[in-house]
């Protein structure tokens, strides 16, 4: 049952530098400041350094943020696997926060629980690290959607 | 078991100061370009108009953006019930995403489903507008904690 | 945005029939003591009288039995839309227990939220009455899937 | 971040023998034919065998029954580290459906993720047993709500 080490294997051999080009195509990343900090067949990792522009009311990220980059954590983590003529869409996910997120920067990894050929489920968790500290802020859960034929590019 | 005309009554009569105070604070939201658009008691909607900073891969607002503005707005329905000395904290949510969030503005609307002492629930439904059409593009179902005796502004 | 009137149309005319069928072959059904207790396009009603068998340790309704029939109201709202050569399943859900269901019995109201051609998303409601009093006990959103070419009865 | 040997100190030493005792009025689990399979801190057990009884039409575990589980597991593993004045109340749960329930018995792992001193957020894994065959076949995220004060016996 363990999933730590991903042991997936994707079909496609190119699914790192599709990876880094489909997130460079998601516009919000760069808003954000969310940079890709690890891609493997079946995880994903997202690195989001802290800046006031992403706070809440108490100078902490916003859930909705930490919702982001964990929702496409889990989608790139499923996408990987994912065939070269195929794109990923999101159906559903649900977060939980589970402590302020007050820190240096958020990194959220994005696994895949189950591949299946057209829905796809993933688990995503989110760390805040300040200082030397680190805490498990969140983790999401999400089911995604394989679609077939359609690029990921248009 | 109707709750489209919120029928509830906010201890804080001051509560669309509050909100719009809260608001004002969430420096996310001016991030992304996001507006109050409504308050009442029991109910609030957040209005975000499109720009390709807040798009996934596709073009459209990204699945998180969604969740930002869906979280904020079941929040902000929430907190507009809680008394004057507390503060309002996301407990998790889910959503569901329904059509491809492609248009002009975006609407969530949080309503309140449940107002406990300490735990309040909350739906949002988001509208995205193009042109004259307009397309229900997610649902979110949440759990709020209501912080009695913390200041919001602190 | 209202669906409190299911304004949906069924391919399959012979829904009603087809959802009964399918509901007297769900054995849970029986052990639990539920019935159908109404089925339009897109909605379905089921009722369940109290037993102590069905309970938790404080004598209410468990929580994973109200779970229970709200994924089957849900899943046969869905259904009722679904062509005749199609069969449901559950993808996912997610249940908030609003107050403890303590009464006499519940009914599980299941509605149609968006019907895709693949993914249907459904709500359903959960009221627990006692004597002349009823009170929304739980509310659930969920994701289901249509089998095309997979008949319910195999 | 692992959570897989859990690593928590309950708070009361009693915990075995207060989840055995609670789970025994748990009637719906004595009608489903679910056992207690075992309790540690921070974790919980529980075995379904299956009937006929306790199946959707397709012939498999209905996905109300895996949830009834699963939530009981994350509930009596977080109720373990719970002090003894304290019951435990579900606040919500998510269920992900990920293969047939197909199988000769059913085992639910409930673990900890995050304790908190009101709300404790857990897991449950469900496997399918068949044959010498196990499979993933739910996972569940959920919110619990330590209720101080009031016991699990009343």
């Amino acid at each position: 049952m363990e999933r730590d080490r991903t042991p997936f294997n994707a079909p496609n051999p190119d699914f790192a530098a599709r990876v880094q080009a489909s997130f460079a195509r998601q516009r919000i990343m760069e808003l954000l400041g969310a940079e890709l900090a690890g891609i493997e067949a079946g995880s994903c990792e997202i690195r989001l350094p802290f800046k006031e522009a992403l706070c809440q009311q108490h100078g902490f990220f916003h859930g909705g943020v930490i919702g982001t980059i964990a929702d496409s954590a889990g989608g790139y983590a499923g996408f990987s696997l994912m065939p070269a003529d195929a794109s990923v869409l999101t159906v559903e996910y649900k977060l939980n926060l589970l402590a302020p997120a007050d820190g240096d920067y958020l990194l959220a990894t994005g696994r895949v629980v189950r591949p299946g050929r057209t829905l796809v489920v993933c688990r995503a968790d989110v760390v805040v690290y300040k200082d030397t500290r680190q805490t498990l802020c969140a983790t999401l859960l999400q089911t995604l959607m394989t679609m077939h034929g359609r690029s990921d590019e248009t």
